[in-house]
């Protein structure tokens, strides 16, 4: 192989959100590991809103987290505006969200990858795979500029970089994989001759605006919760944190700076109603499919017509400019346009458009072409993860490339594959979902995906899955203590809730004062922090124990307590779904009224009518919780 | 003008180092400017090497600077690395040269034209200039994605983004404006429509490399000498400095980074030799013509066979990568050959390359176009300034665009143009040459270029040019304020300087010191300060006088002292050699002989043998140093 000019066991094609994790997974397992990218100043670029998180995305997160990635360390390195997402709702749905300086989060993920061991960054666009003797194993890939690398293994990560074409209106098509940025052709080429299956899908970003002529005055402020959270259980600080930046000495959040909340009326939707047609997604440019859960507002518009308004968030770009991004404005329409649109909503009557929002299609391979570690089962030593498997978002793509990295690695070494079970994990549901039942629109992550949302949670992903991130090899030793020093401290307050006796003249003022029934006698803490609304902290400050323990450790006890019952429960009710895949669904049956389950649902079961439930569950994006929900609605209108 | 979504007075294109400078002047001015680039992340991107200054370039940072520039703030802000060259030869040669981190001198260029009013930015490429009824005057531009501004004058500063197009050896060519951004095509279309005359020169880069894989240990280390050193006057702090990043308080210099020396020697320069065939300058690919003082390694190996070593520099590119630039090293061979000539390098042996260098050709159009305001002679209301010019370097680009920002803004406000002498500045002298003389090569600026070399100084660039800016009405109060602080700091040292007479006693150990005659009686410390190696500093100290006066004015004043009587001089030589145009050349000369004067002159005058001297002098490239050189090998020839 003297022709490569070095030779890993694992070369990752794209330094985005899934090639920097699976870079890091494979380095972390052991594997020496190339990570070739368009551009090395791009890596980590956050494409499209600044903000880490959300709803089941900000529990990948943590998983990421837990099993050794970088996308909550970076994170926490960078991020400006931090919310806990249903803080209203139950603890079991918290999810945490983070916006971030686009900046600072580039320079962190470039500082993490290049902290990590058996890991070289290197500029360059691969234009084509290169194969060993036999023609069906990689054995290395080639970048435009010339120059070859040997692997044993491949994880092709090019996001939307695939013949990327950018759209804004009917007239302006710019070719690119992100604005400014060159598309991925040759490859995409070479893996049509391979003859893998290529799809496309489209995606869109809304415009920006100069946050100073912003009235923010008119605008309902909100202030970032910072002080409260650390995305990653891996620091070795300690909150509340200062103000400093300083990446090097590992340090705290940078500043938080506010964002603010406005609507889109009446006003802004009769302008988009009026200007469909001249819309890249609606005027025929663009035919392929994009994410329902991140519509374009062209979508929002057509879907609600009756919806009066659609709210906006106005979020940080960063410490070193005033840009501003206005989440929920994604669309394909004509940059003037969109500046009127914009122009049309309280507080942006003087806006200036600091950039039109545009609409991308790129190719993606539908995901059923993979076996469930993502490698190919076209082409060996080949593995796929992120936007490329049709997912949309992030932490989608970064959950994929930790098991992607992870198993072209283990492949290497000639090791177990890791295939995380869906009890485990959003990430082993999420893959489960792409390789089992592929996509028909662009995938993203939610509770309903999960069987096991209420014990598959944002808190507990370092106790679901950091001992096994430490039997597969991925810590280092610090982080083993300092694993071992966060675990055992939640069950040491687990054990102290065990052990506490609570006398009902202890117990009584605070569960009356929750609304909960006074005690006939001393119970254990433990049983009453299964009760709603009773907090194992309050219980613990009455009783006068567990001064010493961290918040964090006794909070996550009291999680483990109110929720460890149901895991039992949902896995009952995941066996039960299952043996009741034979139910028939017979051929009349009007799903449209079964407001119980999703929108997405009904539509797909009324196009598809499958014959059994079994079949249903194969629909891409028909979830568990829908299928739950369908066996109730077919109970309900059946005689008992 | 319903059409367009906003009107300025002034649109600059392109945001690099001429295109904010240029917005920054023009809003000073009081115009209300745009600034519309390519990409937003990219404002402040150095595309070459990581370094602000050096011989001449240093000075004109420092001009840029007292007229309000942003560029010495900018490096102020992001410089991990400093070197006053020439530090051996006289202060009148001093020049300062910083080396940034890439990613925060982007971030401090943002943030200081966000901190501008009148200024905002906008995402875009230009994809066409508009014009008024009449057809001749410009009224505004469009970018690709169908957005239109009005523009009562427009700048064009596209850089290296006119139909730019990158090779990597003879194969390899990839349309772009720089590695992994998009080139500009349609506006250089239009423009050659319009009947300008566009022309082609080509530059380099050199490959990076990672630090890590360096063998530091067996190299020359250089450590930075920041603690002495702010480029900007404008500053509200003083050294030394902490190693704080925190732009938004006006902070210091981040920490400082070391960077290596080391060199390529006859192993490297071999293998150059053995493909140069294959380098894209050199096998056919490319025509144009590149920099001559920032010459590929190629040439640098045709040119000079018999020079065994070439100095290489390795320079940090910032504190979130150990990525290091090879100085001295730029090449358009193909990227396999680049590592093989790297791994030949002491300290090399094992280097990763984590990109390949590589050439880059442009449009650029002949400034003899252009009037002394950098105005087009043909399009009304349409500037030029930087790359496109035909010059080459961040600080010639910075120099033309304050230039070009000033003049636009004010021919709009209808006031006095402004045009620099060559006595007062090196951007005069820039822009003298590239107007009345063109260029036949890329344009560096070089101390010889100058007649007022020892008078027109890095150190008094606030002096020589503060009071015009101030004039211009370019600085703010506290601004104002401070420049009278400083500039009335020097006075008084200079004051006390001729107020302070010092006796034989007192002098006499400090000038035998230093090789200078004792003295017969009481004297001046103006007068000993006119002295070779005397330091004014020393005198005071030794008189026990000026312990208020901040060290940088005494330097000040004693270098305006040392120099004063210079300047008359310098006008006088500059007045002669005027007056001698008439003076013939023989065309029998044999200038090749002629080795006081620059090669580049000496190539020039054989190939075109002017009749006179006047003639001489408007050969591109031939600057007054040559002409001086010149008469005296004249003289000597010629028979008294
Ligand atoms: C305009 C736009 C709008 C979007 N809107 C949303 C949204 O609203 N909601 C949402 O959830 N997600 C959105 N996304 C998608 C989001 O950016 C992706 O989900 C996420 O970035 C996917 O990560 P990735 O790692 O798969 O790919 P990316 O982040 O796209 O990274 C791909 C990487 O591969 C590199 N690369 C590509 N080709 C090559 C090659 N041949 N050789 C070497 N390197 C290569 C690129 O340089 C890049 O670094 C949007 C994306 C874009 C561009
Ligand atoms: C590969 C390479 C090697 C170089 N090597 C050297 C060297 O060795 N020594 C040296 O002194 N100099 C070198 N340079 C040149 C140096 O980069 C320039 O001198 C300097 O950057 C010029 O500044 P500028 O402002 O004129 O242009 P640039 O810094 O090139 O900035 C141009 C700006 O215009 C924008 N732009 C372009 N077209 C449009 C459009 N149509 N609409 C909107 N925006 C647009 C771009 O996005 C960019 O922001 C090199 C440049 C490159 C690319």
């Amino acid at each position: 192989e003297a022709s490569f000019e070095a030779s890993f066991d694992v070369v990752v094609i794209g330094a985005g959100h899934a090639g920097t994790e699976a870079a890091v997974a494979a380095a972390r397992s052991g594997a020496s590991v190339a990570l070739i990218t368009g551009a090395l100043e791009q890596i980590g670029q956050l494409s499209c809103n600044p903000a880490i998180g959300g709803i089941a995305k900000g529990t990948v997160v943590r998983e990421v987290d837990a099993l050794g990635g970088i996308m909550a360390r970076a994170t926490d390195l960078a991020s400006v505006q931090f919310r806990m997402l249903n803080r209203g709702k139950g603890p079991a749905v918290w999810a945490p969200r983070a916006q971030c300086d686009r900046g600072l989060y580039r320079r962190a993920v470039r500082q993490l990858l290049e902290a990590q061991p058996n890991l070289v960054t290197i500029q360059g666009m691969v234009a084509r795979l290169l194969f060993d003797g036999t023609g069906e194993r990689v054995s290395g890939v080639e970048t435009l500029e010339g120059r070859r690398f040997g692997a044993r293994a491949v994880v092709l990560t090019t996001g939307t970089f695939g013949r990327g074409k950018m759209h804004i209106g009917t007239g302006t098509q710019i070719s690119g994989g992100r604005a400014g940025e060159a598309s991925s052709v040759l490859l995409g080429e070479q893996l049509d001759a391979l003859g893998l299956t290529t799809e496309r899908f489209k995606t869109g970003t809304p415009p920006r605006i100069d946050g100073r002529s912003v009235r923010t005055r008119d605008l309902e402020l909100q202030h970032s919760e910072i002080e409260q959270f650390d995305y990653s259980w891996s620091h070795f600080w300690s909150t509340p944190r200062a103000n400093v930046v300083d990446c090097a000495r590992r340090t705290r959040h940078p500043a938080q700076m506010p964002c603010w909340l406005t609507m889109l009326d009446e006003a802004g939707t009769s302008i988009i109603a009026t200007h469909l047609a001249e819309s890249a997604m609606y005027g025929g440019a663009i035919a392929s499919r994009g994410p329902r859960y991140c519509p374009s507002v062209e979508d929002k518009v057509v879907k609600f017509p009756d919806k009066a308004q659609h709210q906006l968030f106005l979020e940080p770009e960063g410490h070193d400019t005033s840009e501003l991004y206005v989440n929920g404005l994604s669309t394909s329409l004509p940059a003037p346009v969109q500046l009127t649109i914009l122009r049309s909503v309280r507080g942006l009557e003087d806006v200036r458009m600091t950039r039109a929002g545009y609409a991308i299609e790129y190719d993606y391979y539908p995901p059923t072409q993979l076996s469930s570690t993502l490698a190919s089962r076209a082409v060996y030593g080949l593995y796929f993860a992120g936007q490329v498997n049709g997912t949309t978002g992030y932490e989608e793509a970064a959950g994929q490339g930790v098991i992607a990295g992870l198993n072209a690695a283990r492949w290497v070494q000639e090791r177990e594959p890791v295939i995380l079970g869906r009890e485990t994990s959003y990430i082993g549901v999420l893959i489960d979902d792409l390789v089992t039942r592929g996509v028909d629109e662009p995938y993203r992550l939610f509770t309903s995906r999960s069987e096991f949302r209420l014990t598959v949670r944002q808190d507990n992903a370092l106790a679901r899955l950091g001992e096994i991130a430490d039997g597969l090899g991925l810590l280092a030793p610090d982080e083993q203590a300092q694993m071992g020093l966060r675990l055992g401290a939640v069950r040491e307050a687990y054990a102290l809730a065990e052990r506490t006796s609570m006398t009902p003249a202890v117990a009584d003022p605070l569960l009356l004062a929750v609304g909960s029934a006074p005690l006939q006698h001393a119970v254990r803490a433990i049983e009453l922090t299964r009760r709603q609304d009773v907090s194992l902290q309050t219980l613990f400050a009455a009783a006068g124990v567990g001064d010493a323990l961290p918040v964090d450790a006794v909070v996550g006890a009291e999680l483990e307590i109110k929720y460890e019952r149901y895991f039992e429960k949902e896995r009952n009710r995941a066996i039960r779904l299952k043996a009741q895949g034979s139910v028939s669904l017979h051929e009349t049956l009007n799903y449209e009224a079964m407001t119980t389950i999703s929108i997405e649902a009904r539509q797909k079961l009324t196009r598809i009518r499958p014959a059994t439930l079994a079949q249903a569950g194969q629909i891409p994006g028909i979830s568990p919780a829908d299928l739950q929900n369908l066996l109730m609605e077919l109970r309900r209108t059946l005689p008992e």
